[in-house]
């Protein structure tokens, strides 16, 4: 970083660089872009930094982010709470919640079993998923990442699940609505062909 | 953006996505960031942007960016006072400094005259450079970028700065060092060959 003599915006822009995906001309480009907001707005951009660390918490049921006990999604009584959808990250609720087919309910692991990493089935919420089961509970849907970590925790959740008598389900992989097949790689091809359905 | 569930997140996201190149996916995944820092980071990140509102402002000899009344270049009695480089913006001021090269000043536009965004010559900081011009002044580069704006900011400044009885330069412009001439852009091109120099 350039020393332009004004030592706050050189460190604003540290902390920008800090993000995930910001190098470090893009950081210095965000603190001038700040630099040049109204005092009002940068108040308010500040607040708002403050405001998730202090008010965003997990639910209590499916540990997803909220600023209650209970998110509105657990909260809500048109839901089928007899279905769960398991998801590695809050974004992933949201990709299911932009569709509006889905009316179950959902279960945020926050991360995925990774050796590799450290990371081990203590390290994310399998034990809250498992104390979440219950007669009620219908089916459990598995929707991790087709990754190497993502199946691994599909699969080693699915163990854990069986024995509690609860169907446990894996969504489907294949070509993508609007993909071209010349595009595909061999491995999504290879789904693909293997799930194949009847017309 | 979708409802998570958690208001304080979408609202960072949203401040997020107000900086310039920052959409709503990068926004949201920023907001993401800023919840899995630690708490001091979070407030560390917090301070950073209300102190470059607070703390920065305007240097009083070549309007660059700083927190003391005179920037540090201004200040440094070992750069060349005699020599002003003008520029659009402290990035520009930045841009210089890397190569470590330039030891006269900086005098900061901040903006380019530009009628088509209403921008005048009074929006920017001329009158603060003709004001700066003295005895002692041997050299102005014009240091603005080689667009419309730019040139057209030059020549106007430059036109004041004549009758001043100052010698006013302008950057060269050519082939980039490390460019190829097959990917130069013709006007580039056309340039390096009219300030061609004897060897």
């Amino acid at each position: 970083m350039a020393d332009t003599g004004a030592l706050p915006l050189v460190i604003l822009s540290e902390q920008f660089a800090k993000l995930p995906g910001i190098g470090m001309k893009t950081a210095q480009r965000l603190a001038y872009a700040v630099m040049s907001m109204s005092d009002e707005d940068a108040r308010k951009f500040s607040d708002a930094i403050l405001s998730v660390k202090k008010d965003v918490g997990y639910c209590k049921v499916c540990c997803n982010l909220t600023e209650n006990d209970i998110c509105p999604i657990c909260d809500d009584l048109n839901r089928d709470k007899s279905l769960i959808c398991v998801v590695e990250s809050p974004k992933d609720v949201s990709a299911f919640e932009r569709t509006n087919e889905y009316k179950g309910t959902y279960h945020v692991l926050h991360g995925l079993i990774s050796p590799i990493n450290g990371i081990g089935p203590d390290d994310i919420r399998i034990k809250e998923l498992l104390s979440r089961v219950d007669g009620n509970t219908s089916e459990i849907i598995m929707a991790t990442n087709p990754t190497v970590e993502g199946e691994a925790t599909a699969m080693y959740t699915a163990k854990l699940l069986k024995p509690l008598g609860v169907r446990v389900t894996r969504l489907a992989f294949g070509i993508p609505v609007g993909g071209h097949l010349e595009f595909a790689d061999e491995v999504t091809l290879f789904k693909a062909l293997e799930n194949r359905n009847d017309m």
